[in-house]
């Protein structure tokens, strides 16, 4: 068979496309089966001199790629879930062109319909770079681990929030200081709130866990919590229980029910996750035949995510097009989060007098639920009178453990409404 | 194009055979697009009941194999670098059949002749589960860092010896007492020499240094050091100064020189790879793109290797057969460990007197060797008049310590052979 060389039409020259012409410019005639059709990007484009882009057209406005069809991959790197980014996608698929893309919301929110639009098709969609960019989950979860049944999977899968926690410790100093400094260094957007709110986690979940557990996972059923609010004397207690806080996605199926979270908790410092400090991320998939399997990178960045754009072209070009399978869609239900069962850290304050201690846990034995540490501080204002508490808990059910909230911060003893942050152990 | 079945012929039903045999059962209609046209195997085999067995011809003898043609995929799962292994996968890629293979043996000895032949035939040859069974890092060298260029790779590469350290440490036994206790849970071989003296650990980073680099990497280049002497007390000591001892297999590219070290060695404990414990398997590596990325897994055991023999057969079904590429290959100088540059360990038992220290220190100096951190022991035996004296060092030449320990083992005040251990701190 002839060679013939497969023409890429790249829309948005943002961060990740910067690196993706940069790793083609070093690549140079090691990709002699590749050439760049098309570019398209607002700002003035660098187009390397390489062959490969010896005829590369440069548009200024990606919707002018709606027009054009010299190309048989499209290389979506505008991103959003709108705009022209969902309106060039689904037109190269209607039009067989196969897709690859780092675009994390269009893909969450889209997911069941590109899906089907690229099987009727018969073109292939790939994403590695929309989740934990320099982690190749994807290709794990689709082509290594396909022979196996995952039960779970769970990661830090947004490097800003776990930026933020890591040095909040690390340095001693608040939220609003680290975010600050974050956003300084380019670790942080000027708007922060889809990493520091736990959107970003949650649209990367979603594609986990459709892929994981071969569903049309729906982002409405993700309920996210974020760090926003996050105290550094919570990050410092659980640092002295032997726990590092970390901003979860976890995903999990459990017979015919799956649950999703998304939230900052405490994870044990022999897990694997707990050791995934800084901008890194790290997912921790769990599964019949290989049981834990865990695998850590640069999260973000240009030149990790470019690396998952590429690998994802080289394989749409490897890859025999008769071999592309339609999946076969299995289906489940959805659990909430208020049907957690597993185990808390909460903080109190509280007034620094007898029955503070047995007014807590006369509620907790109402609601089934048992103390399994506690460590009591002094404040550090003499005058305030109040006094910290913190309690770690056994498993109970979440639905519990908020009633017994909800009464426990009503009574006269509290100063301040009642931290809690959920304990992740993951023992099945 | 018509879904034609890929026909598999399996070699070798033992721990890795059994567990393929049984995935397979498990998937059942999953798999429908392969059949397994024979088994061969020396004991009785169960052939589960399924439709991708219906017509499998069972052979007592391997040999058979030779004289067969009705399979497109040879899954060799016999092992050993001669014999019946080597005879058939030679055999098969002649008559142009793809090869999957656990045989780290093999695949190490003879990987430049492996790889031609396969080249020459158009087939290909697959092999993850030779290294790091449950964690997929040849796919990920070879597929998703293929953009990247890799400076160093490195991990923990054998289960056995790293559940023998870990245990030595947790459970406070001797190195003979936990490979009792190894060989009665069935981790460790009546005969462990492959594993307690770095072979196979040498054998796997034979290959990912051939990969990662894109070099035929002669096997008798890399000097293995076990672990069979490995002493307690160092493993404590090492602990108490920040680190662990781990057995590592280490490979590494600067300019046109490649180092691959096999040895135990102290890595501090916030390095990814001292997390990894017991009979996990964790590979470290370092690129120009992804910086670093670390992947962990089980390393050994039926269905996590069987994980990987499926993901390569399933591979090789996608694979267009055309885009099968030749690789280019470079030509690199393959660096002795004389030749390391770097920190050491040392721990000295010498008579409890004046001028010991200042013995060692000279003959350092002479060398131009500098401490870094000092602890001094009193024997628990208080008649033996001796002391221990634990040293850690700046970076060094090799070459300077070997020279400097000769000098020292020779003076009067040594009571017993020094013991010395490389520290990894993997700074680039």
């Amino acid at each position: 068979m002839a060679l013939k060389k497969t023409k890429i039409a790249i829309a948005g020259i943002g961060t990740v496309g910067k690196g993706l012409l940069r790793i083609l410019e070093v690549l140079g005639s090691d990709t002699s089966d590749i050439e760049v059709t098309a570019i398209a990007s607002k700002k003035k484009v660098s187009v390397p001199k390489k062959i490969l882009f010896k005829k590369t057209q440069v548009f200024k406005d990606a919707e002018q790629l709606l027009e054009y069809d010299n190309y048989d991959i499209l290389v979506e790197l505008i991103g959003g879930d709108a705009g022209v980014a969902k309106r060039i996608v689904f037109n190269a698929l209607k039009k067989k062109k196969h897709i690859v893309t780092a675009n994390k919301a269009l893909i969450s929110k889209y997911w069941k319909d590109l899906n089907k639009i690229s099987n009727e098709m018969g073109v292939l969609i790939k994403f590695e770079a929309a989740v934990a960019g320099g982690v190749p989950i994807i290709k794990i979860i689709n082509e290594f681990l396909v022979s196996n049944k995952i039960s779970r999977i769970y990661g830090i899968l947004n490097g800003t929030s776990n930026y933020i926690l890591t040095k909040m410790l690390t340095t001693n100093k608040k939220f609003s200081e680290i975010l600050i400094d974050a956003q300084s260094l380019g670790y942080a957007e000027s708007d922060p709130t889809f990493d520091i709110d736990g959107i970003d986690t949650a649209h990367k979940l979603s594609i986990l866990c459709s892929l994981a557990f071969k569903i049309d996972c729906d982002l409405k059923f993700i309920k996210a919590e974020g760090i926003r609010n996050i105290d550094l004397s919570d990050l410092k207690y659980a640092d002295s229980l032997g726990y590092k806080v970390k901003m979860l996605g976890i995903s999990e199926q459990k017979g015919k029910e799956i649950k999703n979270y998304v939230y900052p908790c405490l994870v044990a410092k022999n897990n694997f996750i707990a050791n995934v400090d800084d901008v890194y991320n790290g997912v921790v998939v769990e599964s019949n035949f290989c049981k834990k399997s865990f695998f850590q990178g640069e999260g973000a960045g240009s030149l990790p995510t470019a690396t998952s754009v590429l690998s994802d072209i080289l394989s749409i070009i490897k890859l025999n097009k008769s071999a592309i399978r339609k999946q076969k869609k299995l289906s489940f239900k959805m659990s909430a989060v208020e049907n957690r069962f597993g185990s808390y850290y909460l903080r109190f304050t509280t007034e620094d007098k007898p029955g503070v201690i047995s007014g807590i846990a006369k509620e907790f034995k109402k609601n089934n639920i048992s103390m399994k540490s506690m460590l009591q501080k002094e404040s550090k204002n003499k005058n305030s009178k109040s006094a910290t508490i913190v309690i770690t808990t056994h498993d109970c059910n979440e639905k519990n453990m908020s009633l017994a909230l909800v009464k426990i911060n009503k009574m006269k003893f509290i100063k301040k409404r009642t931290i809690y942050y959920r304990i992740e152990n993951f023992i099945s």
